[in-house]
Order: structure tokens, then sequence, then C-alpha cells
């Protein structure tokens, strides 16, 4: 299991068949980099300068959009994820 | 539906119909990209290094003037948006 | 009517009409960009990290010598808005 | 009169003559900017995180030394003058 | 014994077997940064600006996921270790 | 007299006679510059964000080492000083 | 004696006799910088921003592990020190 450290969150990408307008379906390489991706673990929060810990405002299984680029993709256990900061979370669809 | 984190607002850009001075209509590619969208979601605002949270000033149907090329546009059910931080947005239109 | 947001002023630019040493009047592309205004909407203030407000030291009417170049140019109801931060307003003229 | 905002200061450069070492006076063209000057006006003073005010350090009638190439130049009725930051003052000549 | 100072922590690499895709095993030099380690020294944490300090959220003994290129490569009695800062700490892997 | 302002701090340079390995003395042009100076006026301090005045760590006299290339060299009364910010004051020579 | 300011430490390079896998030892030119030393002096610790002092972590006569390139090197009575700021030192050897 990952856990991530303070303002961190554990996404799973949503994969997207995408079309194009032709209606030929792009190879994975030029593909553009998902912005969707559902929460799979939180961390503690981010820490205040006068001490406090403010917790995240995204839970586990939130379905959310997320800049482009963000992150760092890691692999576990075979599984691809990305961890980025909440800052780079812009909204959750529900 | 979206909803945005922090200071961040979800917008809907406004259409112009852009004509220019000798009368001919610009296909899209070559518009600029539009300063006035009308606010359709708003985060539960900025949060203070020393713990307090600070509402947005914006709120949902806002008619506003943002920043040129500020914000990320996203998808959501077939409808483009703009996700920007509310300290991008310029000023209401009233 | 514009009403801006936080730190923010707009402005009309006062137009000067400007000559050459030599005396001939420059057409408007070769102008430089105004440095003086005259304030016609500013906005509520500026948040403070420890959630204080602090009111505009510029009010609606005044006239002011900005940095060039600084702010966004707009345009609401055909006509040309300078909304600039207080920080880039440099001094009042009295 | 020009009243400067917050921490700027308004300036009256100090003219030098200026002779190279081999005692030819120079054209304004290829002299150094000056890095000397009268303070005219000063602002209000800079507000900190805390909501409180700092008063400036200088006050009109100082002559004063300040970085050169800082400061944005403004011509009030016929006559030039710098507005720069407190913080762009070295020191005060006593 | 090696003892981080501040918000820092000493990490050993973990050692990965890369095999390429046609299943040819990469030599070193090809390889790419190893992304996860053990953890096997903590400083004593991060001083905020009120002078409080925080204690790091990883300590000796655990698996973690750092951010490829963080930190510093150090030999110390003919071992080599890395010593990162806690905020190039992405997750902890349990 | 240079009184200076806040955390800045007048120094005067101090001569060193260079010798190269080979025993020619060098002309000024390709000297280093100076490293070491004589603190000759101090600021009144630095204001902390709080809005309290930190009064400086050195004082008129003292023999310091300072970091090349930092400060504003000017000259009054005909003499050459440095104005520096006490940031780049690393040592106190006793 | 040198006596470093707010949170500088000076340092005295640990000398490495340096050599290459083929066993031969290089010269002074081709060597990397020093990455240990020796604590000989501490400043009197860093002011945080609410008028606090923070006392060093390191002590006189600590061996220390250092950031590559950190710092300036200082002269004094014929012998070479480096003064880096505490920041730059990644750990102390035990």
């Amino acid at each position: 299991m990952i856990k991530p450290l303070g303002d961190r969150v554990v996404i799973e990408a949503l994969a997207k068949e995408e079309v194009t307008k032709s209606g030929i379906v792009l190879p994975d390489t030029v593909k553009e980099k998902p912005q969707e991706g559902k929460v799979v673990a939180v961390g503690t929060g981010r820490t205040l300068e006068n001490g406090q810990k403010v917790a995240l405002d995204v839970t586990v299984g939130d379905k959310i959009i997320f800049s482009k680029y963000a992150g760092t993709e890691v692999k576990v256990e075979g599984k691809e994820y990305l961890i980025i900061s909440e800052r780079d979370i812009l909204a959750v669809i529900e």
C-alpha cells in the first residue's frame, strides 16, 4: 500500500478511449496525458507556518481533474500511479 | 457537476462574434482567447497561513473579466470549461 | 459597471497630445504608453495573511501615475480601461 | 503635487558636473545615471503582514544615495522626478 | 554514523534488476536513477517561523518513494547514501 | 557623514598588496575585488514582519569579511565606500 | 579569529587522497571539491520572523558533510576556510 506524505495524493489515471474527429483511434504515444483520475490514497495534510495541520479537501474514491503534467509517475506492485500535490488538483467531479 | 478546490473557480467562456475592421468574420483559429466568462462554480476559499479560510469574492452567475491565458481548459460531459484561480479574475461586470 | 477584485483598480488612461522635438504630431502607434490615468473604480482591498483586509490608498476620481506596461487592457461597453494592481500605482497627483 | 503611495519616495536627482580624468566635460548622453538625490515627497509607509504600518526612515529634504537604475522616471508639470521604493535608498548623507 | 540535519533524511537506495521489454539486462550506466529507498537516519525536524519544531513523518526503516534526481549522493565508510529533504519524499510503501 | 538605512552597513575596503606566485605585483585592474573591510557606519536594523526591529550584529570599527561583488560602490567627499546589506557580511575578524 | 554571523559556520575542509579506479593519484586541478569538513566556528543563530533566535544544530569540532559548491572560500592568516550557511550542511558524521 502507498501512503502519501503531507499534502500529497495518490491517483489512478482514468483511461479514456480517444477518437479523433475523423474517427481513427489513436495509439498511446500520440494521446494527450490524462487529466482525470481517481484518488486512491491521501496524505495527512499540509502543515501551516503556525504548526496547524490542514486536512486535504479530497478523499479516497473522489473522481478528480488535475493539471496536465503535474506529479510524478510511480509503479508499485506492477501498477502505475501518479503522486501529486493537492494544489495540482483543480476540481472534483460529482 | 464540477466542484472546484480551494480558491478555484469554474468558468464558462462567453462567446463574442468577432468582426475585423474590414468586416470579415474571423474563423475560430485566429480569434483571441476570450477574456469574459460566467462563473458556474466556486471553491470553498483560500486557506491563510493562520489556518483561517477566506471565502471567494465572486459567486455563481457573476459575469467576470479574467486574465488572458490564465487557467486550464477542461471538458466535462462534452462541455468546455475553464478552471482558474480567483487571483486571475480581474473584475466583475454588473 | 466594472467592479475590480481585491487590490485592483480600474483606470481610464489620460490622453496626451504628443509632439516630438521637431514639432511633428506622432500617430498613435509610435506613442509611448500613457503613464497617467484617472481611477474609475477600486477593489475592496488586499487580504493580509492574518485575515485582515487593508483598504486601498486611492479613491475614485484620483489622478494617478502608474508603472508603464503594468496591468491588463479591457474593453467594456465600447470603452477602453486598464485594470492594474494597487502596487503598480506609484503616486497620486493633487 | 505628487503624493507617492506606500513605501515610495519622490526624488529630485542632484546634478553633478562630470569631468573625466583627461579633463573633458562629458555631454549628457554618456554620463552615468545619478546616484544622489533630494527627497521631495514620501509615502505613508509600508504595511506589514500583521496590518501594522511602518513609517519611512527618510523625510522631505533628506539628501540620499540610491541604487543606480532603481525607480521610474516621471515628468510632472514639466519637471523630472524619480519615484523609488524606500528599499532602493542606500543611505542618507548628512 | 550519519546524523542528518533539520528536515533531512539519509536513504539507502533499493537496487532493482532492470530488464527491458526485449529481455536484455541493462548495464548500470543506462539505468534510470532509483526512485525507491530505505530510510537509515532522520533529522530532528523542520523549524517553523514561529520557532516550533515539526518532527518528520518518516522513521528509520521506512521504505519510501522519492522524487527522481532529488538529494545529494554521499559516500560514508565506503557505502553510498542519498541525503534528501523530507519534501522530496512522495510516499511510504507499507 | 553617510547614515545607511535599515540593515545596511557602510564599509571601507581594506587594501592588500597582491603578489602573484611568480612575485610580480599586479596593477589594480587585474586584482580581485577586496573581501575584507572595516565598518564605518551601520543602519538602525532590519524590521521583521511583526514590526520588531532587529539591531545589526556588527558595529563601527569591526573588521569584516563580506561576499565578493556584494553591495554598491559610492563616492562621498572624494572617498570610496561600499554599502552592503548585513546578510552579505560573512564574518567578523577579531 | 573568525566569528561568523547569523546562521553561518566556518569550516576547515578535510583533505582526502583521491585515487581513481585505475590507481592513478589525480593532481589537484581535476579533483572534486571536498564534501567533508570540520566546524571551526559557528554563528549566533538564525533570527525567525517573530524575533526569536534559533541556535545552530552544529558545534565546533563536528565533522560534517556539506553541499558541493556551497559557501565562500576565505583566507585568514594564510589558512583557507569555507564560510557556509547552516542550511548547506547536510549531516554530521559521528
